[in-house]
This record gives C-alpha cells, sequence and structure tokens, in this order.
C-alpha cells in the first residue's frame, strides 16, 4: 500500500465556495461556525477528486462514516458576503485509524488568506461501529 | 377520539427561546431562515406537553417521523440577538392525514409579533413509509 | 416604467445548488429550514442575473435591504445528501412596495420537484427605514 | 488590575443547552460544527455570570466585538438529538491582547465528555478597528 499511501499524500484539491448571505452574522461577516462548512466542501471535493469508482456521498448509504475527531482552526481574515472562497486540501498526515486533513482558505479576489485548518477524520463501518484502517479503506473506497 | 380531537384543538403551550448572534445575519437582525428554528422548538414543546409516556424526541428512534408539508410564515418584525421570543403553539386543524399548527412569536421585552406561523404536519410511519391517521397517532403517542 | 415592469415579469433564472452533509438532520434528508437557503441562492442568481451594473451582494453595503415579508412553501419530495437541486427562479407580481418571487426547486437527476415556494420581498433604505417603490428600485439597480 | 486578573482565571460558569432536531445530520448525531454553537453558547453565559453592569449582547452595539482567532476542538463522543449538554466555561489564559476559553462539554444524563474545547478570542474597537487590551476591556465592562 505504499504506492497508495504516497499517491494521497501527494494528492491536492482546490475547490471554490461562495459565501451565502445567511453565513454573516450582525458583525457583517462570516461566523466562525460557518467556515467548517467550507473546509467540509474542500473535503467532500478531495475526495471526489480521487478518482474513485462511487462519490463520498455514497459511503454514508453504505454504512461507513467519515467522522471528524478534532479540528484545528486558525481565523486569519473575516469574509464578507459574496465573497469566493478557494478551499486547498490535502492530506498532511495518514495513521493507522485516522488522517489529518490541511485545509488553506483563501479569498478569490486577492489571494488574503481566510483560514488555516488541521481536521483529523475517521473512517467507521457503522454496523460494527469498529474505526477502519484508514489505507484499507481507501483501496476499498478508489479500487 | 372526539375526546382526544376536542383536548388537542383546545390545548395551547407556550415556550421561551434565546436569540443566538449567529442567529443573525449582516443586517444586524435574526435571518428569515432561522425563525423555522424557533417554531419548531414551539412545536416539540407543544408535543411534551400534552402529558404523554414519552418525549416526542423518542419517536424518530422507533421509526415514526413527524415531517413538515407545508410553511407559511408572515415576518412583522426583526428579533436582534439577546432577544428572547415567545413561542405560543396551538393546532389549528386536525385533517385525516395532516394537522395544521399554529406559531406565534413575539418579544419578551414588550410583546412584540415577531412572526405568524402555520405549519402543516404529518406522522409517517418509516418502516413502511406509509401516513398514519393523525388521532390514531396522538392516541398512540399518549396512551 | 411599463417596459421595465414587462420585463422583470417575464424574465426567469436558473441556477443550481448541491446539498450539504450538513444540511441533512437525522432522518437522512434535507432538514425543512434548510430550503430557504436554497430558494434565497435563486433569488440571488435571478437578481445577478438582470443585467444590472453591480451584483445584488452590494446593496447591503449601500445601505439597501432586500428584506423578506412572507414565506409560503410546499415540499414536495425530500432532497438528500448529494443531490443537485435546480432552483428556477421568476417574479409573480409586482407591488408598489413589495413584490411575489415564484421559486420551484426540482432534483437534478430526475426533475423530480424537491418543493414550490413564493416569497414576498422589500426594498428599504437602511438609513430612512422606508420602503422603496419597487420599480424605482429596480430602475435604479438596473440602470 | 492583578485582582481583576485573578478574579477572571477563577472564574467558572455552567450553562446547559438543549440539541435540536436540526442539530442533527444524516448520521443520526450533531454535526460536527454545530458544537461551535453549543460552546458560544458557554461563552455567552459565562461573560454574563461576571457581573457586569450590562449583557455581552449590549457590546456589539456599542462598537465591540468580542471575536474568535482560533478554535482547537477534540470530539469525544457524539451527542443526539433531544440530549442536554452542560458547558462548563473557565478562561484558562489571559494575554496582553487575546484571551483563551476552556469549554467542556457533556451530556446531561450520564456527565460523558462529549467535546473539549479552547478557543482564542481577542476584543476590537470597531470604530478603529484596533485590538483592546483584555484586562482593559474587562475592567470596562465589569466597571
Amino acid at each position: 500500500m505504499l504506492g497508495l499511501e504516497t499517491k494521497l499524500l501527494e494528492h491536492q484539491d482546490i475547490t471554490k465556495v461562495k459565501v451565502r448571505f445567511n453565513d454573516t452574522d450582525a458583525m457583517g461577516i462570516v461566523h466562525f461556525k460557518n467556515y467548517m462548512v467550507y473546509f467540509d466542501d474542500g473535503f467532500v471535493s478531495f475526495m471526489n477528486s480521487l478518482g474513485g469508482k462511487k462519490p463520498v456521498e455514497q459511503l454514508i448509504h453504505e454504512g461507513i462514516a467519515l467522522g471528524v475527531k478534532h479540528v484545528d482552526i486558525t481565523y486569519e481574515y473575516p469574509a464578507s458576503f459574496g465573497d469566493y472562497i478557494v478551499v486547498l486540501t490535502n492530506i498532511e498526515k495518514i495513521g493507522n485509524k485516522s488522517m489529518t486533513f490541511y485545509h488553506e482558505l483563501s479569498r478569490e479576489s486577492d489571494g488574503k488568506i481566510v483560514a488555516v485548518v488541521k481536521a483529523t477524520r475517521f473512517a467507521m463501518d457503522l454496523k460494527t461501529n469498529k474505526l477502519l484502517n484508514i489505507l484499507e479503506f481507501f483501496s476499498d473506497f478508489l479500487g
């Protein structure tokens, strides 16, 4: 699986999210909670850009959950209504039962960094409630 | 079941919701989407005030869904961060397979009406995907 | 302004929204609150498709609020994670101080109608808190 | 201000949040984004339990923003619809221009830890866009 691990660690995805009016709060900027929606879009886009045989949206219907264990997010600059946020995503680290994604959110208009995220996720079999080995999960997902 | 229908139509519940900062938008007031959360709190509170043997939160775990078919909401006056919203709820109409709730949302500080809602809901058995008869559903729920 | 009114009433816009995982609830489908986000996307897209000199997102920074006064929404069929929702939008009625938008939300994969919405909106000058005449507002917005 | 710093660091607040149906996702549990709403409730409750002369909700109207700079959140155990979440909050560290809050979220029914959060916040004067000294901010807020 060394080839798979290398492939995963070298892969990078870029997607774009538009800030909605209801993402903002009374300070006129995006509420800190909503950046989690943006990098989650980055995660979905990353997974679907790997070239597997099915979309990541399908996994939940097959009884596999990709859960979040830990999030570390630094807010650099506030986004506003109408901004397009570019989400760059790659995997920083692959462990046995968890993996850490790196997401960089920047404003499309001027490249200003909006937020930087490290999110640790796991894959779980919902029938057995057991955590899956990460490389085995990807081997199935992509195979 | 005439007694049950009368009981349901005469019942009224009042609950209170606090406006969170992230309920507001860049106009400084609550985003129109979020009033749906407030009257949904009113619905849950109404159901649990009827004196049944289990909380309405339990139904989903037992395979019964209380879904929303139609919402008619009039926005009268905007709520702001820190406001307490009083939600008055009663059932306006009980049909065969659906029922219509009436919710009146007002600001606690001065009684100003914030929004008025009519929400039509149904009860569905998730195993058969069949709609339940409303009075039979309540008879089970309360019995 | 007859030409303007006719233009507005004949205009139609179609945009697309992807259902996010966090739009769903424990019933496995999109929570009824979140359809308001989808048709609000339709509204923004409609406004920006009219060919004005600035994006509708700009208005709030210029002290003009486009608020929602009334929403009537019928839920026809539940959307799920990963679905693409096509939002068709047009103006149904232009009043003096308000206008009513019609939105039809359908699932892209099979055209199934998901929800039908009538949303009445107004335009307000935030400096004076006065409602604007709708055709005058559009004349400025598009001019 | 040594007395103030000691007072702030020794203060602790406990508040309670009820999990709403729309906080859950299609996995049947609370979506990871929504825990940010719960600990934000803990922050508001902590601030208002300090015994100042005005509620923290008032600050935004006076041109002071309490922003979030960094969040570190570990998800320990998933919360479900109907759970009551107890949010314990204290200040872990007071810097010159920022302070770090510690929040522990647990399930009321059995005390199970749901999530642990460190959130770094700042106070900003919205007229000058300058960060305020934390102890000076609290001295004003409480004085």
